[in-house]
């Protein structure tokens, strides 16, 4: 039987790490990125084609899936996994992030956040020990504590707040997650760590979440439009306050060249919408850049999405018929779009952790940034 | 090597019968159900799933291609085949039932119909020699003869007339097609019977489209709200008309009963968005009829849409999910309900061409009815 939750580090270059994480649902090679699968299916692609892409794990969204089909109906048809069809693990989100972007925020308070669904103004609320209920509910694998977060332009005190409630938070969600029975006894628990690009406030959130204790830590509050240089800027500190022996995880990121640069700081796992939104609006990522594929260029280019890849999109049509398909607001193209960027963010995570195998990540990353900005 | 064209009838059951028709890519099964492939796409599916459903065949559209991404363009890539990756036998309509359907129809004459774009209000003409060239620039298999529509409400004078033109058109369709050199070497050309409801009309359309010579005769003009009993009325004589050992095709049919009913009246193959446009609005065919899967009920249904259905959407989900994604405006839901459908119309016509070959269809469409029905 597979253990619960077991990070295994297999090789480190520089401060990057590659290792294995294996739970009871398969395990997740890391450095991972995770395809986003908000309401229960990641958009546009069947769970089998996701997993031939190469994602060991997806994410599915708290916010959304409480508010339908909400999170008790998912548990009476037996969990996300059997009711999406999806056998592998599973992150959710806590719905801390999309309560304060999406839904009409009525309350926050240190009980929790009261709010309006974004689909019929209906009243809800999220606390630690709901948001622990709901991941429980829905069969997660790996459970995100419930934090609160402010923009980045806050002031500091307000960002000082915000990030000692949500350790007050983190403790709640330790404890309600603890009792949940039989589901903690499989799933893992991440704690979040906050503090905005302010390294005191990084640091204590650090030492307040280790204290608790979290099977993996979350790098949150950042790519929430502070630019990659600052974002960098507290990764070349952050996940160093952070246990080395746990995954680190940051949340919603990102760009291919985010990514890499991530990695290259120490962190070990990734999502975010990109891949699978860009495959909807056109644009295709290659290693030599993105292309959007409406560009009138490609009405007639007769070669595949990115010539370097081996996805089924790629092997199967060329430039020119996606360009119609999207232009022509076609699903198909929606689909081949999306298939063939999961395949690039898949093929990116796989090679990263080869370079680290191999100790060449440096080379590697100053490779990929070269070609990828056409330098 | 395949012959261009040769249909051979295994099997008949009253006025039913069962074939093969073989031409160069692929042998196709009748009575056949071809999907269509509006805008080089069938809308959701990967044209290797098509194949898996059971088709042998797929249906084009002459008027949408030649707007997007034109017939040229298309012919410059090397055709519709490889262009959206289907290498089996394509059917191309004329073009004449949209532009007159679709676009601001400016002028019809003699010499063919005027016309401004739907899509951005381009001017354009279709004659039978441009419909010929346009089917052949797209590499189709089956070529339609480019005729003329009217209401099945016009009065006799003008179905007469348009019957009448229609033929005309019909022997400069044949004409313009043979002078397509390797093309017609390789296709085949279809005409159309047109008159309405009117029998005289019908049988008039018939003795002059034989007296051209095709190598499958189409009955045009139905399907365009006449109700089913008119309908069958047509075809209960219209098949007759036309030479028995050619392939009928009933165009723009239809509703699985409909479709029973055409069969059982001689009709060997079919074209309709049905099963496709169905899969995008939520409505799925089950051998007890139809069901609107956005209806609440379905919410905590753990079956599938039919229990019946071996499809890989009937074996992978369940109806709560398929509601949920649906309602969810989730593009997944198009592509699992679509498949269904296209499995549903396949797995028809392989049990009508069953029930023919071992002479029980009467049996078989009593019983597909009153379960389909309700009774």
């Amino acid at each position: 039987m597979n253990p619960r939750f077991e990070f295994t580090i297999h090789a480190t270059d520089g401060a990057a790490r590659t290792g294995t994480i294996a739970m009871r649902r398969g395990a997740i090679r890391t450095p991972a990125f995770m395809p986003v699968g908000t309401a229960a299916t990641v958009k546009a692609v069947k769970p089998a084609d996701v997993r031939a892409a190469g994602a060991d794990i997806i994410l599915g969204n708290t916010y959304h899936l409480m508010l339908r089909p909400t999170a008790e109906r998912v548990h009476r048809l037996g969990g996300l996994h059997g009711f999406m069809g999806w056998d592998r693990p599973i992150l959710t989100d806590s719905g801390g992030y999309q309560v304060m972007s999406l839904s009409d925020l009525t309350k926050v308070t240190e009980e929790g956040v009261a709010f309006k669904s974004h689909l019929d103004g209906s009243r809800h609320m999220l606390s630690p020990e709901r948001s622990m209920e709901i991941q429980r509910l829905l069969g997660s694998d790996i459970v995100m504590a419930f934090d609160e977060l402010v923009p980045t332009t806050a002031d500091r005190d307000r960002q000082a707040a915000a990030m000692e409630r949500s350790m007050r938070w983190a403790r709640r969600s330790r404890e309600g997650f603890d009792a949940g029975g039989e589901h903690a006894e499989n799933a893992a628990l991440f704690g979040i760590q906050q503090g905005a690009l302010d390294e005191g406030l990084r640091s204590a959130s650090a030492e307040a979440l280790t204290d608790i204790g979290f099977d993996g830590y979350a790098i949150g509050g950042l790519a929430v439009g502070e630019g990659q240089e600052a974002m960098f800027g507290v990764l070349d500190y952050a996940p160093d306050q952070l246990p080395a022996e746990r995954p680190r995880y940051l949340m919603g990121v990102g760009k291919p060249d985010d990514i890499v640069g991530a990695v290259e700081r120490g962190v070990d796992m990734f999502d975010c919408v990109l891949p699978t939104r860009s495959g909807r609006t056109g644009q295709a990522f290659t290693r030599a850049g993105p292309i959007n594929i409406r560009n009138a260029k490609f009405g007639e280019d007769t070669g595949p999405l990115d010539p370097a890849c081996p996805c089924p999109t790629c092997a199967g049509w060329s430039r020119a018929y996606i360009h119609h398909l999207v232009r022509a607001g076609e699903i198909l193209g929606a689909m081949l779009m999306t298939e063939h960027n999961l395949w690039f963010y898949q093929r990116l995570m796989a090679d990263l952790r080869t370079a680290i195998a191999q100790g060449g990540l440096k080379a590697f990353a100053h490779d990929f940034r070269a070609l990828y900005h056409g330098r």
